[in-house]
């Protein structure tokens, strides 16, 4: 999810050590007893926590074992694998930072489905048999679903300019993400995905290309591109083109937000459509979440920018995305800061930037406030400054409880999708996407710190899938 | 390879029955002896060739047994298919054109490198682990090679123009070809690569992508383009990206060309610089086999394209690219048709259409004539018609001793661009491809029907890669 924050990750203030984090060293201990004591003391002194040690060797005098330990930062990382070594009896004899051993090389590879062993094997899978293939798919091209990758490949498409809270950090730079991002699709959904980060930033040329490379793709899936040229890019994307195009920093988060809303006003036992809703931030996210809460029967939403409320007549910092919102938002045309609109409301959702609300707003709020502080990685607010005054929160981060993760939904959306060979993804397929989320959670278990299911909780992407295929039928869009 | 035949498959002259036009049935046969015998009596007569029997089921009345039959064309296949059936004592139950069963579904999938088990790996993996090494490719561009699957991947890039020997079949009906040639890429030399069919045929749009979605591919191989865009396509785009970029119907043709060549002159004792050649056809493999010959220290070649041969003055069918080689062949500016210059000659090569040379003119030929007959699948001549004749013969057919297969020479080519990085594919780096391929048959093994390795001889793309690496560092376009 990417939001309007460019704050380094580094510069962050982590609540506590992370596996983003996490440094694996190679220590050389006397094989006297208590040395291994005075590292893991050292490490709770320095604030880190150890996670795996594996021996690697012992004899009489000393023992070799190579340590894992989760840090807040970088910084703190590299003072962690310098600071080890100077424990009494040890000595650090190498340490990798994880994180980036495991990106080394990149995260995906291409498996051939076909093995081939013999001549007669490569005559079936390339030439001259292969020719025949040709032929059938260029006689009737929806055989292209039956005889190539088409049925089942999603590209990930990026042009790099709002990578994570980066910002624009160009195509390269971006691709760790979108591999990441097919891991996901593979790993959730089974759906082969292609990352594929444009050198160009130019709205026509972004969709010139993605309408080139679509013949060879099931759908399309938008990433990290700015607000509002994404909203240009989807909306063009989906005219001209027959397979589904889907904006995830969009739509994904949007219908993990209203999943979790759906579940938090099980507990403070509202209706959507009383509440009052402040969406702050009008990027990619707030967009969504604004159209998808609509979409749902929200009635009292007011969106609110940098320069605050959004209302009808306002002229500063306004665009066509929200002057074309703003005429289904806002019913009372309030005005004023965030801290002037948020008071009294039910729900506050931020897709913005840390800092953009403290306590005391949230203090302000209605009885049983929902706090969804989504900036990432720092949110609007930190969940331990408002624990005792918010009764539910939820944030981008997998640390803390309530993880608005877009991996909840994208998977089985695709999934859906290319299952029913959906021509488009409906209003309504996001829709049952967040409702099918919503659910995995039963009634009975849900609670303040469990509105959203953990990315791993089993059988999330099958759910979005089936109740996904059912609304692509509903809505005509489904080929098979 | 790609060749200027627009031959539909189906209908050619199929000297033998072969696996790309097998066929699996499921017979259920009366448990009487003589019963299979009739099936294979009948497969003789028909002229089929019986490739595997499988026992499914049996008891006292019948088996099941499923039969894999390879026929000489489609229309034969589906013959057998029905007339297997009606073999006395026999039913078919089932039967499968097992090449459209290989092709089902598509022939590649995405893995992932990482396992994602646990919210840890997952930080690691993606948010919030993933923006360090996103800002550290951010800070260097260069560690895109280190990070991400860059390091070891290729785009096979096709606009579908002139695919296999089908003619302009459009993006759709290319994948088929790219997806097998992605696998070879996979199966012969560990390459990741993926195919992107463009839905453009415009030579500067087709540029423009290729510059765009380069950030994530260490290499473009250009596929079944047409010339002449093919050329002006691939000099433009090696002129203005800095990761290799290699057409390889022009160049990996070529490179297996002069292969076959090295290995024949050392048959017939004839030196490159002495002989006369003839090559047929100014498409892509044409121009390419011209200007390896050329560079590898051929003098006399005759370029021939449909209106015979080309010479300097003619004015008929010229195009700057015949301008610009015309300088550089045909010394004595031989005039006429390709039977007129063919006299005398000491090779040919054909990439141009069936029927192209008739038996009288390989007679014509020097002695010991090698001809490369190369349209594919129908050469310009059969082999049988010359085989008495010609001292050596090569065609681009799997089913006959001698196969121009690109597969010997694109593997190990990217292998060793990657490897070093470099950030061009130049000549000596092609020059070094086919010696190495050459080389791959001891001088005691070479023979007329060898002058060519099988695709399955081992070890071709790593001797292919270690001579490339070499020639990149000595050209100095290798960046590590």
């Amino acid at each position: 999810m990417s939001t309007s924050s460019t704050t380094k990750p580094d510069q962050l203030h982590h609540a506590l050590p992370s596996a983003g984090y996490s440094v694996t060293v190679r220590l050389k201990l006397d094989n006297i007893p208590g040395t291994f004591a005075k590292v893991v003391q050292y490490l709770a002194e320095a604030g880190a926590s150890l996670t795996e040690v594996k021996l690697k060797y012992s004899d009489f005098n000393f023992l070799i074992r190579d340590i894992t330990i989760n840090c807040k930062s970088s910084k703190h990382l590299h003072e962690i694998a310098k600071g080890v070594g100077e424990v009494e009896g040890v000595t650090c004899q190498d340490w990798k930072d994880d994180t980036f051993e495991l990106h080394r090389g990149g995260k995906l590879e291409i498996h051939s489905r076909a093995e081939l062993r013999t001549t007669d094997e490569l005559s079936r899978a390339y030439t001259p048999g292969v020719a025949r293939v040709c032929n059938a798919i260029h006689k009737d091209v929806s055989q292209a679903y039956e005889y190539t990758i088409k049925s089942n490949s999603v590209a990930v498409l990026t042009d790099g300019s709002a990578v994570l809270g980066l910002g624009n950090i160009g195509p390269e730079a971006a691709m760790p993400v979108m591999e990441g991002k097919a891991v996901l699709f593979k790993q959730f959904a089974g759906v082969d995905a292609y990352p594929i980060c444009l050198a160009t930033q130019d709205t026509e040329e972004i969709i010139k290309i993605a309408k080139s490379i679509a013949p060879g793709f099931g759908g399309i899936n938008l990433e990290d591109i700015t607000a509002p040229r994404c909203f240009e890019i989807e909306n063009r994307l989906r005219e001209e083109l027959d397979i589904p195009v889907f904006h995830d920093d969009q739509h994904g988060t949007a219908a993990v937000v209203l999943a979790g809303v759906l579940n938090s006003l099980k507990i403070v036992q509202k209706k959507l459509s009383d509440l009052k809703i402040v969406v702050n931030g009008f990027g990619a996210g707030g967009v969504a979440c604004t159209r998808i809460l609509l979409a749902a029967g929200a009635k009292n939403i007011i969106p609110c920018d940098r320069a605050g409320a959004v209302y009808r007549g306002r002229t500063e910092r306004m665009n066509p995305v929200k002057e074309e919102l703003i005429q289904k938002t806002n019913p009372d045309n309030e005005q004023g800061s965030i801290a002037d609109v948020i008071r009294g409301a039910d729900l506050f959702i931020g897709v913005s930037k840390p800092g953009a609300i403290d306590r005391a707003m949230v203090k302000s709020m209605a009885s049983d406030p929902i706090v969804f502080a989504l900036s990432n990685p720092v949110p609007e607010v930190m969940p331990e400054e408002i624990k005792d005054v918010a009764r539910v929160i939820a944030t981008g981060r997998s640390d803390y409880a309530n993880q608005v993760n877009n991996v909840l939904v994208f998977p089985g959306i695709f999934r859906g999708a290319l299952e029913a060979r959906a021509s488009d993804i409906t209003d309504s397929m996001k829709l049952a996407s967040a409702t099918a989320v919503a659910e995995s959670i039963a009634d009975g278990d849900i609670h303040e710190r469990y509105v959203i299911p953990s990315v791993f909780h089993g059988g999330i992407a099958d759910r979005v899938a089936s109740a996904v295929v059912a609304a692509a039928k509903k809505d005509g869009v489904a080929r098979i």
